[in-house]
C-alpha cells in the first residue's frame, strides 16, 4: 500500500512554474505515515496521461493527481482517468449550482466552458473546492474492468492552484484517508542541522548509525549546511520520541558545537535565542553583504530585543564617516582587509552601543578580484564585549574566508552571512 | 527523441526540499527545443531507481538525473545506472585528484567516503563540477547488453545541489547537447515583467494578444509581479526576434511604466542602470526590512557606483542617533509613522551624502500589531534630490502600505523592498 503523486500540466514541463504541490503533498503523506515512492509529472496529453496512470496504478494503491481540472480544452485529468478505468462521465448538478453561485458572487455569469468541470465518473464522490470553481474527486474505480493487479485503488484529484489544493487536502482528503485506516501510525522525524563540518566528515563520525533500522539516520547537505534526519514510525509522537531521542542525544554528543539546531531552527533564530538568554545585543557593519546579515537577523519576529541595527558601509566614505574606519588603513591595506573588518566591527559596536559587533568586507564578484585579492576573499570580524575578553587587545576576533572564484555573488554573500552567524553562535556558546 | 528528468532523493519524497532542479532543467530543455514529456522523482532505493530507469529509457532518449552523487552510502545514482546497463565502475584518478585539491583549499583532508565519488562506468565522460566534490557524467551505454528499444541513449548526471547543477549544465551539458545536433530550432521567448498592476488588470489590457498563435502570449503571476511570456520557435535568435519584437513593442506601448524589464532583468538591476545613466546615488534607512533593501541593491555586481550604503535602524535609538529622527516625533507619532519614514529617508540621504534616500518603517509581524497599526502597515519614504523637486517642501514623497494581516513576515518585507525599488524606478523615469 503506497501513494503516488501525479502532477499534470504542460506548464510544469516548460518550467514555467515550480512544482510546490509535490512538496506539500509529500510532507503530508509523510506525516500520515503513508509510504510514497514515486512522483511523476506529465503534460496535458491524453495518451501520455494514460501511460502514466497505467504505470502508477500497477505499483501504487493511492493515486493523487493535481492539475488539469480547469474549464479549458487542455484540462484532461478527469476525462483521462475516467476513460482509462472505463468509467462513464456524468454531470453533477451540485457542482453546476456551486459554480453558478461562485460566479454570481463575483458579479459574473458562468460560461459554457465551466460545465465541463461538473463531469465526474459515475460512482465518484465530489472533493469540494471552497474557493475555486474546480472541484476534485475521490474515486475507487471497479478494477475488474481493466484486469488490474491491485485489490483496491483510490484516486484523488485536486486542482493545480496550491491554495485550493491545500485547503481541499486538509478539509476533505485527510479525513477521508484517516477513515480508510491511514494516519494511525505516523512517521516522526527530527532533522538535525550542522554547520562548520562537511557532509563526509560528519558521515564518518556517525557512520555506525547509518546501519540502524529503527530509527533510521540519513544525511543531507545543502548550501553550507549538513543535516541528519533521524526518523521512526510509531503510534504517536510520545512513542516515537522514545525511539528517536537517544540517537539524537548520541549525535549531539558526537557533533558537539557543530550541531546548532533541529527541524525549523535557523542559525539566526538560534543566535537570537542565545543573545536573549544572555541579555546581550548585536549590531552589524556590512560591506559586500550589503544588508543581508541584518536581513537575516531581522527575519525572526521579536529580533528587536537583541538586534539594534547596523551600518551598510558599501562605499569607503561610509566606512570612514559612519564607522570610523581609518582612511590611511584603507589606503594601505585596502577596503578588503582584516584590519578594516575589525575596525568596522568595533565601529558599529561602539556607535550603536551593542555588546557584540560584526564587520564584513569582501569581494563577492563577479568583478573586482585581483591576483592577491581574488573574488571570494572575505574578512569577517567579531568585536566582543569586554566582559568576555577581559582584555582590550583581544577584543576583536577575525576570520579570512576564501570561498573560491567559482562561486557566484549571491552564494558568496549568503555563505558569508551564515559563517558570521555561526561564529557568533560558537562565541556565545563558549563564553 | 525526447529528454526525461529523473530526480533522485528520499528528501524529495519526504517533502524536505522543493524540486527546483526540475524547473530549471525544464526551462533549459524548452530553450534548446528538446522535447520533454515526463519527470520522475524516486527515492534512494536501488530497486526503485532501476524500475524508473527501465521505464524512462524505453520512452526517452536523453535521461537527465539529478541527486544521489554524494559520498554517503545512500547516494546510489551512479551505481544504479551502471548496474542497470551492465557497465563496470572504475575509479577515475582525475576525480580523486580534483577532490583532494578542493579539500586542501578548504584546509581539510579528503575522507575515504569521497573515493566513491570517483567511480564512473567504463566509457563514461566526467561532467566536471567546478565547486563541489561530486562530478557528474555523460554516458552513452552499450544498449545491446540490455535488449533495448532505443538506438542510442544518452545519460547525464548532476548533483542535487542547485548551484552546482546549474553551472555544470551550462558549462558542459549544453555544449555537449548542441554538439549532438540539439538546439537547431530553438524556442525563443521574452518574459516581460510588470509591477504595480494586477494580473487580471493587465490581462484585460492585452486580452486580444492571447489568441495569437505565432508568437504566443501567456500570462504568469508571482509574488507581487506579473509576467507575460512572448514566444516563438525559429531557426535562430534573429528570425525569432523578428516575430517576437513587434508584439513586445505593442505590449510596452500598452503597459507604459508598469513594464520594467524582461527576462533576467531585476527591479534592482533596472534601478541601478537608471541611477548609473543619471550619475546619481542612493542610500537606504531600513527598520522592518532590516537590511533587505540594501541586500537587494547590492545583489548587482558593480552596485558600488550608485549604492553608497545605509543605516539599519532597527531600534529607536539607532533611528535617533544615526539618522537624526526626532525623539519627540517617535513618541508622538510612533516609530511606524509617515513622518519617521520621511525623517529616515532624509537622514540617510544627508548623512551618507547621496542624491536619493529611502526610508522604511513598518510592522512585519507576526507580533507587534495593534488596532490602529496592524501587522502589514508599512511606510516608505523617498527623499529626492533638490534638482528634481526644486522645492525643499516637496523633497520627500511617502507611501502608506497595507499588506494585510494574513501575509507572513518575509512576504511583507520582500514586497516592501520591491515596492520601494519600483517607486524609485518610476521617479527616475519621470524626472
Amino acid at each position: 500500500m503506497s501513494a503516488e503523486i501525479i502532477c499534470i500540466g504542460t506548464e510544469l514541463l516548460l518550467g514555467d512554474i515550480l512544482n510546490s504541490n509535490s512538496q506539500f503533498l509529500a510532507q503530508e503523506l509523510a506525516i500520515l505515515g503513508i509510504p510514497h515512492y514515486f512522483q511523476t509529472v506529465v503534460g496535458d496529453n491524453l495518451a501520455r496521461i494514460h501511460e502514466v496512470i497505467n504505470i502508477a496504478s500497477q505499483r501504487s494503491s493511492i493515486l493523487i493527481f493535481t492539475g488539469g481540472l480547469g474549464p479549458t480544452p487542455d484540462d484532461l485529468t478527469t476525462e483521462a482517468i475516467a476513460s482509462f478505468f472505463q468509467g462513464t462521465l456524468e454531470e453533477k448538478s451540485e457542482i453546476i449550482e456551486d459554480i453558478e453561485v461562485k460566479f454570481a458572487q463575483r458579479g459574473r455569469k458562468m460560461t459554457n466552458n465551466n460545465r465541463k468541470q461538473a463531469l465526474l465518473p459515475k460512482g465518484a464522490d465530489i472533493l469540494p473546492n471552497l474557493t475555486g470553481t474546480a472541484p476534485g474527486m475521490i474515486w475507487q474505480p471497479f478494477l475488474n474492468n481493466v484486469n488490474h493487479p491491485q485489490q483496491k485503488l483510490t484516486i484523488l484529484t485536486f486542482p493545480g492552484v496550491p491554495s485550493e489544493m491545500k485547503q481541499m487536502w486538509r478539509d476533505t482528503a485527510v479525513p477521508f484517508l484517516q477513515s480508510q485506516g491511514w494516519g494511525k501510525e505516523i512517521i516522526v522525524s527530527e532533522m538535525m542541522r550542522f554547520r562548520g563540518i562537511g557532509e563526509s566528515a560528519l558521515a564518518e563520525k556517525v557512520n555506525h548509525l547509518f546501519a540502524l533500522t529503527n530509527p533510521t539516520v540519513a544525511p543531507y547537505a545543502s548550501h553550507g549546511e549538513v543535516k541528519l534526519r533521524v526518523s521512526t514510525k510509531a503510534k504517536n509522537e510520545a512513542e516515537a520520541r522514545k525511539i528517536i531521542n537517544p540517537i539524537v542525544e548520541e549525535i549531539k554528543a558526537i557533533a558537539l558545537e557543530d550541531y546548532y539546531g533541529s527541524d525549523e531552527d535557523t542559525l539566526e533564530g538560534v543566535v537570537g535565542k542565545l543573545l536573549t538568554a544572555r541579555g546581550e545585543t548585536v549590531s552589524v557593519a556590512e560591506s559586500c553583504t550589503g544588508g543581508g546579515l541584518g536581513a537575516m537577523f531581522t527575519a525572526c519576529g521579536g529580533s528587536s530585543a537583541y538586534f539594534y541595527g547596523g551600518i551598510i558601509a558599501y562605499s569607503n566614505q561610509v566606512k570612514i564617516r559612519q564607522l570610523g574606519v581609518s582612511e590611511a588603513d584603507i589606503e594601505q591595506f585596502g577596503a578588503v582587509s582584516e584590519t578594516v573588518a575589525q575596525q568596522m566591527a568595533k565601529g558599529v559596536k561602539n556607535r550603536l552601543q551593542t555588546d557584540w559587533g560584526i564587520g564584513i568586507t569582501g569581494i563577492a564578484g563577479p568583478d573586482g578580484g585581483t591576483e592577491t585579492k581574488p573574488v571570494g576573499l572575505v574578512y569577517v570580524a567579531i568585536a566582543q564585549p569586554h566582559f568576555v575578553t577581559a582584555s582590550p587587545s583581544s577584543d576583536t576576533i577575525s576570520y579570512e574566508l576564501k570561498w573560491g572564484i567559482n562561486r557566484d555573488r549571491q552564494t558568496i554573500r549568503y555563505l558569508t552571512c551564515c559563517f558570521a552567524l555561526d561564529q557568533l553562535r560558537r562565541k556565545l556558546l563558549s563564553n
